[in-house]
């Protein structure tokens, strides 16, 4: 380990701030493969910054890192001073953790380790960089900050650490500084900031077009509350002009808020911008501590891109002793009639409002559209199961869906109270008896206290009746107001709900809560999120086709996405008189079972339009859903995605695609195929299939193949294909 | 009962538009023993007002009521707009719920019972009023507001009903609007409003000179954030010009946030202003509900503004159906000593911060101050065992306090585990065997989730070592940040810490929560809060002597105050070099055990200190802390106060007083008494005695009386009484 001191002295740093400060190098390293460099350098106002480039091609231009700060009072200052008064916390004045630095030391290592995640797209992860501790103090301050810089192969992560032992113990965040000067105006697909809703579609655009481009962007749902309309989310991704696919995100978010991206479009440059609480601060930290990772993820192909591991590698390995009842999960739901306008996920109209407990379900008038019912349920666990199917979601189950939206309602569910039409008993014993569980479904409208206060009861009755999976839901605003989605005080509540899972052995899948940052590898019960615009916007007005095309590129850098694929009957209005219309084709649908990586998978459309096409579904029933190996063939964001992945259990190697607008042909080389002769089938667009006019038309054809053949496939307008080796 | 229709038409209403609206009768009603007299009005706006009179004098002149209010979406309403378009909430127009209105009907009835509370000043109470019910609506906007009015012997109450079947559900509260035109300038005892604390002293004025009095009112404490400076709280106390005591004060709050009154001191008008949340909207509403009551208490001498039981009869009747294990309990605490500094609570200067689960308490270096010792407290329970307690209250027992005042740290406690050197199990079992209890102690830090979040681990710990009482603390600023001590959200969590306590038998002394209205009829499982200034401020740099002679006014009105009584060693810097001073006598502090009613009273001081006069501390002893009888024998706001009562459990009469800085004497007939003679065991300040100078003098003499006698006393300035009858 290499040890170098720099103390620069105060004068020099004075004598800077005259002119724009000039930056002077301190240390550096490159990632293990020798191909990206990073530099670390001081400004003479004692500005941390750092540096990125892959074969001397800049990719991060100097950079600065740092903070604004202010200190809270410690115990001593306030506990019942004796003259009476006692300071108050927003006396302390905001102090700068971003110059006035001078490097103690800096410190080299390296890391080279292979892990293995519980599921995954691979069954085997490696995880090797080279690191380099930047250890810095304000002369004179007592305040000392650190940056941890990891340099891998596939990209560069940094964080901030606070060392025990400096002025203030606990500091309240005013603004987070970390900069990324990107080398060039990127080329960028991205999504406005919102403090409440990641559920937007993409907009492709140079970074410097951004914000006149941002207002049309901005498009209303039922979570958002508040948005920071000069940035964007993360993860980021970018292509650079010389064809660099660059991606900006973070990884182990824990304790802290979510991190936004503010666009200066002039200079291309980015900068953190964290999700505040109610009065504006952005985050509360005790020392010793660090922040999550920040990653600029550097791939010279949009394939090699999808195959980045950092997020999960920057993440701590698995918490959990035992992860035997963890499992990968394919999945029908009692849902999508409701989303569409065929059902309801409430039971009667007789009550302007409920209160539970005192407003009287059994002896109301159902209005008969309640999907959530004993019969109805039964249906969907009969196909499920004659199907192979591991679990069946039910949606409406419990009591208070009357009027559980938005409402500013503090006890709006209380997580274990069924519908009168809906026997928990009998129908978890139906399901067992055919060999498959019920999944549950705990919608908290955003009342993230009452959720925690019958968080234990809603667990025990999930163990009691046999349930091990939970999908949890964070519609509308947060309660109390003045906290976000994306606030540290809700990031808390979304993991806190995942470990007390753990305690229960429940694996969780949790819609609107903070986008992943490879949490899943410590915590492998959270086996999905949404956390982006679902398939259920297909019933909300549509989405366009290139969404699914981008996904995995942002919202899948964190973790898996419970993307709801498998629509069948595109036509809605034709089915139950909603005026949406599915943008894709059957071979689409089928295509998302690869392209959108999750170990918990639906098919998200009814028995009755799946008895329609039973030779399509047979796809859906046979892909697996956790994998030993994952193979991406080509992509391009937004266009198309292709990847061959070979299953965990089976040892079968299955390929998928999906495409935008554009109708697209590929000649695949299938040298990822083991020896001897495979047979495969092929679930292609048929030539006349089409995303908005022609969606059901598919050909399934079966090809005897080896490894040195190449397969030619052909996607429709809004299609896609999958293809399975036997 | 009688009904009348009153339908004024719009035409009406909008003719008076222009000049100064003039207000008609609608309907009134007496007091039971007809000498309050209320009148309902109706403005030719359509505001509703009312008024108040005692004997044809104007108490309260016609005051408005009413509400500023927003309707908050339906969820059918946003539940997935298929337009992809959710209106937002905020977008709903503030709308008038305080004028338009017409009365549909008046409803009359009257209510007398008598209840027998489970703890109190008196065996049983009589609740009788008269009612009225104003229904009303606003014509063509489908809202609805009643407002029911109860008008006992003893005062006016007023609550507002917001009924089912409305054009909104729900709604959020801009403002509430209840004025109280006070007929003449009182003279008030007030403290400023502040939405994070009520430990101030009073300042005693008229109502026009609060504004240029109230800055120099305000005192920093450990918990104040923010402070409404043209506000005082309640309850209020005042004194017409004419003698009447009149009271404002609010009963029965619950999920609602808690009350100040506004003061325009010009007009003597006080007007109702709502602790508001994070946005700055004051409340959220689900119909059918209704408001707290608020309540204009009058009495003709001050004695008996104090036997007022108003505000507990506003509350529901006990809604526990087993209270045999809710107790009084008169208890000592390993506390005092801390609180002047001659101990701590934390253990260790090792840590900078602590962070529970990882910080290794067991191999760190004690500082030697930790007061919740095994040792020490083993000598705190000898002598409380000795000398008759029930309870043994500790703090500082579990791992936390090196850093847990206003860090804005969540995880600040977890209520379970112990420091090092405090054997949890070995002292329960030690007091067990010496036939007393341990006494809980839980401070969250104001930080309720994390409260929450630990709540069955720790009320099941307290079953586990046979604790069946717990103080808990709310010092320091609300996390999440944005919400207040009395907001609604803080009002919800403090009656569900109650209420949770309830199911494990757990009575519970909650300080810093918000001051009590009564809810100790219905859940009287809450024995106790502290909800103002008490006595640990005589270690923080002293209090006023007339202050306990203001709070049985004011802070008493709603329920009893764990103020913690009892020091016998004033001089606090020949204890522990504390330069504060306590501003009392010991026949004074003995004197609170019978002014400051509560059935949860310490006696605060230590042993060693008691172990000097154990003579005066046999009153301590002596005195019950339950009541079958009280007789306010005469009293001044804020001067003295005089009142014996009977022991519900030993039948015997006690008598007790306080002074201001005054000394005073009394000839006090003992017409309370019964038959026969009786031994007066008199404990009284030495003539010499002066709470500032001369604290520990004191004389014990013995007379026998009879009811026919007339008892002469002397209370020296900051002094007072105490006579046990045997």
């Amino acid at each position: 380990m290499k040890r170098i001191v720099y103390i620069l002295s105060v004068a020099l740093m004075l004598a800077g701030c005259a002119a724009k400060p000039h930056s002077e190098r301190v240390d550096g390293m490159t990632s293990p493969d020798g191909k990206l460099q990073m530099e670390v350098l001081l400004t003479s106002d004692g500005t941390p910054q750092y540096s990125l480039k892959r074969e001397d091609t800049d990719i991060i231009l100097p950079s600065s890192l740092g903070f604004e700060m202010r200190g809270v009072l410690k115990s001593t200052d306030v506990d019942f001073a004796r003259d009476g008064k006692a300071h108050k916390i927003d006396t302390k004045p905001v102090r700068s953790m971003h110059d006035g630095f001078v490097v103690v030391s800096t410190e080299h290592s390296s890391f080279d380790e292979t892990w293995e995640p519980v599921w995954g797209e691979e069954s085997s992860i490696r995880n090797h960089y080279n690191e380099l501790l930047l250890v810095m103090e304000q002369p004179g301050k007592n305040t000392k900050m650190n940056v941890r810089f990891r340099l891998f192969d596939e990209g560069l992560a940094l964080r901030y650490e606070f060392p025990d032992g400096q002025e203030d113990g606990y500091m309240v965040i005013k603004d987070e500084l970390t900069t990324f000067n990107m080398a060039d105006d990127c080329f960028a697909w991205w999504i406005v900031a919102d403090y409440d809703s990641q559920e937007y579609e993409y907009t492709g655009s140079y970074l410097s077009e951004i914000p006149q481009l941002l207002p049309d962007a901005i498009r209303d749902n039922s979570s958002r509350t508040y948005i920071d309309n000069s940035s964007v989310q993360t993860s980021l991704q970018m292509k650079m002009r010389n064809g660099l696919y660059v991606n900006i995100h973070e990884a182990a978010l824990v304790d802290y808020p979510c991190m936004h991206l503010n666009v200066d479009a002039k200079n291309h440059s980015l900068k953190s911008a964290l999700t505040p609480g109610a009065d504006g601060w952005k985050g509360q930290i005790q020392t010793p501590c660090h922040t999550p990772w920040r990653t600029v993820q550097v791939a010279e192909t949009a394939a090699a891109q999808l195959a980045n591991r950092m997020t999960l590698n920057l993440n701590d390995p698995c918490a959990l002793e035992d992860v035997s009842w963890i499992h990968p999960t394919k999945y029908m739901g009692v849902w999508w009639e409701m989303i569409a306008g065929a059902g309801s996920w409430d039971y009667t109209r007789d009550f302007q409002t409920v209160k539970l407990g005192e407003t009287d379900y059994a002896h109301a008038t159902p209005h008969g559209r309640h999907s959530a019912n004993n019969e109805n349920v039964r249906k969907y666990i009969d196909f499920a199961a004659e199907n192979g199917f591991d679990q069946l979601l039910i949606e409406g189950w419990n009591i208070g869906w009357e009027d559980w939206a938005n409402c500013n309602k503090d006890y709006v569910f209380d997580f274990v109270t069924p519908y009168p039409d809906f026997d928990i008993a009998a129908l978890n014993d139906y399901a067992h008896k055919k060999g498959i569980k019920l999944m549950m479904h705990h919608e908290t409208s955003s009342s993230p206290r009452n959720y925690e206060r019958h968080m234990e009861q809603a667990y025990t009755l999930m163990n009691k009746y046999g349930y091990d999976a939970v999908k949890s839901g964070y519609v509308g605003n947060i309660l109390p107001e003045g906290q976000y989605h994306y606030s540290q005080w809700m990031v808390n509540h979304y993991l806190y709900a995942v470990k007390e899972a753990a305690k229960h052995h429940i694996m969780v899948n949790g819609h609107e809560a903070v986008r992943p940052t490879g949490l899943c590898r410590t915590y492998p019960n959270l086996v999905g999120n949404e956390s982006a615009m679902g398939t259920e916007y297909q019933a909300f007005g549509g989405i366009k086709p290139g969404h699914t095309a981008i996904l995995p590129f942002t919202r899948l850098n964190g973790g898996p996405m419970d993307y709801t694929p498998g629509i069948f009957h595109m036509n809605l209005k034709e089915w139950c008189g909603n005026d949406s219309h599915v943008n894709s084709t059957i071979c689409g649908q089928l295509g998302l079972y690869l392209t959108m990586y999750s170990p918990l998978q639906m098919a998200a459309d009814t028995p009755e339009h799946y008895a329609e096409h039973m030779d399509a579904f047979q796809f859906i029933k046979d892909v697996p859903c956790d994998w030993s190996e994952s193979r991406y063939i080509d992509a391009e964001p937004m266009d198309y995605i292709i990847v061959a992945r070979k299953g965990k259990k089976d040892g079968k190697w299955y390929m998928g695609g999906v495409t935008d607008e554009i109708a697209r042909e590929f000649d695949i080389p299938l040298d990822f195929l083991g020896e001897g002769t495979h047979t495969a089938v092929i679930y292609a667009d048929a030539p006349s299939a089409d995303c908005y006019t022609n969606e059901q038309a598919y050909e399934i054809t079966t090809k005897t193949v080896t490894s040195g053949d190449t397969l030619h496939v052909r996607m429709a307008c809004g299609g896609g294909f999958a293809v399975e080796f036997k």
